[in-house]
């Protein structure tokens, strides 16, 4: 099955909503436990535990789990397993990008069959070019899974590149035209990250045919209500995704924040 | 001590050159090891073994550790440990790049003393806007260590993103802009990556005061006399890196390999 196909029919069946696992100090804090890799453990974990058979998709940020170096990564890994294992999916947000063999190093790693930290998804950069990512995206053809790019992220300072403009058009919209270019030979397997923040996404996605990954949700500043507003056409593409909103709160408010989210 | 000072006295008592410490698949193949985590740990540790008490800074790429999951960056510490044990810098290649506290993360893992990854400087991608990385330079500058920020790298297709026009420079001039103005008040601590490769950079580091990382010399086309042509006047601040030429033939061409890039 490819990726979209794969998404499509978890979406159907459990919502559109991407819980972010962002385990930051404060999230530790608030689910009462220590600033170390066992605090680490019980919040990335017992989010899964509490949400995995509910929500669609989750989107670890990795780093939160490399300050603790390859104890860290031991953790990342049974997540992603935690998460195959309740029948959800995973994006693994890693924001890699490089050139040539290191670029395919970074595939290796998060796409491949039985790689340790092997995830449905992950985020991709593209600075270096939307053409050192050719490989990834063949890779993950192969595999069955799928690659968001960054294109218009939810910052406000993001505008100063991502705005730049190439061959009459911004930086975002040159990153959306590429992909879907190449989305037609891939299984439409090529996603992009638009922030959910602004007023003003400076490019045009009403021609994406990928998925769209809008964080932002909550904390950020936006509503599931502006997403209407935002992708308009679109916006059965659009994956919200919203973390400290949901997980901010300790164990007891999971569900709660959850649902509210999904107007349930 | 600065970054900027530790950098300009390992270079002088040893000379200017990175060693890239790049294990990928073929680099594993010519040092007689399978691709597997104890391979990487040969070849990885014994280019530092090797090289260790000659070379001034040591680049090891994230890339070719993380497919091994957390028994890979296990040995990405080791790796980093080994080399500020033979009195050698490290700049450890992540090129991660994200907003508020996911960039914080990284920061954490990468820059500050005591963690597991602890690095003297590493590379970023300034994709999300240079104002996205002012907390990770603060944090480098509490702790002594460095940042190299991608402005030009070394593959033809950089300049698809790299060379769109912001303010009517190109995004490399711009990032190159806003890290001079910044390094005023960071003790010169942020350098850039400018790769080696074009004879045309479409920036102008001239006035930048920070250090220039340079791949590209060897295997991806450049020679060191290039260097003189390209950089000019901000020569002195140039770090030239090679990795296959130097580490790609095996342990025992290690030494003349390093050498004969010196000139010795």
């Amino acid at each position: 099955m490819t990726y979209r196909s794969r998404l499509a029919a978890a979406v159907e069946s459990r919502g559109g909503l991407c819980v972010g696992i962002d385990p930051m100090p404060s999230v530790l804090a608030a689910w009462g436990v220590q600033d170390d890799v066992a605090g680490l453990e019980r919040v990335s974990r017992g989010i899964v535990e509490g949400l995995g058979e509910h929500a669609a998709v989750f989107k670890p940020q990795s780093a939160f789990f490399e300050p603790f170096g390859a104890a860290g990564i031991a953790v990342l890994e049974r997540v992603l397993d935690d998460i195959g294992q309740a029948g959800a999916l995973s994006i693994l947000d890693v924001k890699r990008g490089d050139i040539g063999s290191s670029m395919d190093g970074y595939a290796r790693a998060y796409l491949t069959d039985g790689a340790p930290l092997a995830a449905d998804a992950i985020t991709v950069n593209p600075y270096l070019g939307v053409g050192t990512l050719e490989s990834t995206f063949a890779l993950a053809k192969a595999e069955g899974r799928g690659v968001y790019v960054l294109a218009r992220t939810s910052n406000p300072g993001g505008a100063a590149i991502q705005g730049a403009v190439v061959d009459g058009v911004s930086v975002a919209q040159h990153v959306l035209d590429e992909l879907t270019v190449l989305n037609a030979s891939h299984d439409d397997l090529i996603g992009v990250v638009l922030g959910a923040t602004h007023d003003d996404l400076g490019c045009d996605p009403s021609h994406f045919n990928g998925s769209i990954l809008a964080p932002g949700i909550g904390v950020q500043g936006a509503s599931m209500s502006d997403l209407e507003r935002i992708f308009a056409k679109v916006l059965p593409n659009v994956l919200p995704n919203a973390s400290r909103f949901v997980i901010g709160s300790g164990p007891e408010e999971l569900f709660s924040r959850f649902n509210e989210l999904l107007g349930r």
